[in-house]
């Protein structure tokens, strides 16, 4: 029993050289085609979330309506749902599954959205965090056929310091020995928490803490909100797949490939998608730096950072409602623009 | 051979309720104490650091001049040369190793200054990082005695958030089994590069990797600074030391003690010596808005932000020269006042 479909992309070449046999997108829609094709949101998903986390902002009465829009979500690669470490058959499973790439992910779903429902033109592409990277990515490759773009509390390129941040998730994951180089039998649970923890320090603000914002949504101390929330949300995903998605994610760059070559500038003033840009003010990995630079090269974008002191988390789907509101405002105005 | 001196402190009981017998400081002195005895300055060491590392900016023609001033630098508890778990004899050795507080520590270098100096008045007590957190420890206890304090890159009190960030180095080192809880026979490497990695995206800015500074500096790539400079650091140095003074630092607070019973405040509005604070503008973990708050509460304080991309290094003993110049003016300017 699945409520998602799968897209069948058959032998799917990737950038790193390798190809990975029945390859597959596990995908979700919202809402129906309308008869001219023109109602299409795709909204990719996020570094370890899966369809059902964006389903948080998708309903009636929000930005992104299935009773108007026809939503399309996509399983980012290597999330459990699409094609994974976790559920690829050997001989590329596991400690195996190769690199794919922020070009892999999105050219396979321009795949799914032109092949299953001849999508011609899409409204709007929508993404938080890595999901933003997709979008970014979105634009820069088919500017023709992208209309809007709302990156959220993501970069087009990830940038050192981002780099740097995911090699010291990476480091407290795989310093576990039950993580036997990917080869475990049973989860690497130490590492996983490990994970959690070294995260929580960079996905919410320093002003988040000194608030003590997590006392007021519902946990009962510092150390539960450490286990309850971030070695929590950790330990019920695959450590190859999080492994998987953290390589995709260090390697974003929406220049690399044949029709950019590297050059990123390019990359960003092809993005002729109206486009705002949305960085949380104290985003500590995604900061709204990077962003700012990216508009710049932007011919139709604006930077519109979401002020709040919940950090990477401002722009994740249901976590705070003041930043989701905030959010939602913008995609209508983009949407009706 | 040793180029230090040490002062023992016979059975040390600590806040935490364990007695560490026959503890001791290891400290070094530069310069000649005066007469007057009023050439004083005490200057205690950071994380990971020994007196060595403090000596980058000791010398002639520097504000911490010893032909001038009579420089005490006690070693932290934990630092591998004070008492500490790699060096302390059983039954308090190792993964035994006590809690002990910054009180713990900066009494126990009053009783140094006092007892082996005779010292009753202190010029100036200076610190970096935990250094800083003594150096507020030192004004908020015994303030007829400090007349002017300079921490850098410190708090008065360890936030929330800087715990976390804590926990998240503390994980990384510990999820290596190696680590055996402590009671490793020989040094769980891979943990401490765990560690030395989830350090190095925390202790400089995104605008210093955005800049690739560490290739200004002397590494190859960026793999190369992680490797050669930040699990480099952490390879020569004991978990469980490292460990201690983890402790120390994710509990520090200037009123935990019987003279303030955590009245925060009332501690920071007991330091009546002048001082001139000093974040780095970009530091992470002990960020400006924290010093800007403690300094509102301190009735002879001035806030003087490094403006640099260093982050937590920016004020950092021999880290960057401009950096190094900014806080060297400001302890001689602080020193003439």
């Amino acid at each position: 029993m699945t409520d998602y479909q799968v897209f069948n992309l058959g032998n799917l070449r990737l950038q790193g050289g390798a190809t990975l046999r029945g390859a597959w997108i596990a995908y979700k829609t919202y809402g129906a085609l309308n008869a001219a094709k023109d109602n299409v949101i795709v909204f990719p998903t996020f570094f370890g979330g899966q369809h059902y986390a964006n389903e948080a902002i998708i309903g009636p009465g929000q930005a992104l309506d299935p009773e108007r829009y026809f939503i399309i979500v996509p399983n980012m690669m290597g999330n459990g749902l699409s094609s994974s470490p976790s559920n690829t058959p050997m001989p590329y499973d596991r400690a195996r599954f190769p690199w794919v790439s922020l070009y892999d992910n999105v050219s396979s779903q321009h795949r799914l959205v032109t092949e299953v429902f001849g999508i011609e033109r899409i409204a709007m592409v929508v993404g938080w965090s890595m999901g933003a990277q997709q979008t970014y990515q979105w634009g820069a490759l088919y500017p023709d056929m992208v209309e809007r773009i709302a990156p959220i509390c993501g970069s087009a390129r990830t940038s050192r310091h981002n780099f740097v941040f995911l090699e010291g998730v990476k480091a407290a994951l795989t310093a576990d020995d039950s993580w036997a180089n990917g080869w475990y039998d049973s989860p690497p649970y130490k590492g996983l928490r490990a994970m959690g923890r070294v995260y929580a320090g960079w996905a919410v603000s320093q002003a988040f803490y000194r608030e003590e914002v997590y006392l007021d949504i519902g946990y009962s101390s510092l150390e539960d909100y450490l286990v309850a929330f971030w070695e929590g949300r950790r330990l019920f995903a695959d450590a190859n797949d999080f492994l998987a998605m953290l390589r995709t994610w260090q390697n974003a760059d929406i220049s690399l490939n044949d029709k950019y070559n590297g050059d990123f500038a390019a990359a960003l003033g092809s993005i002729t998608a109206r486009a705002i840009v949305m960085p949380g003010r104290t985003d500590l990995y995604f900061p709204p730096e990077d962003n700012e630079i990216e508009v710049s090269m932007m011919p139709n974008a604006e930077l519109r950072p979401i002020e709040s002191i919940w950090g990477h988390l401002a722009g994740g789907p249901g976590f705070n409602p003041p930043d989701a509101a905030f959010v939602d405002a913008a995609l209508r105005e983009l949407l009706a623009s």
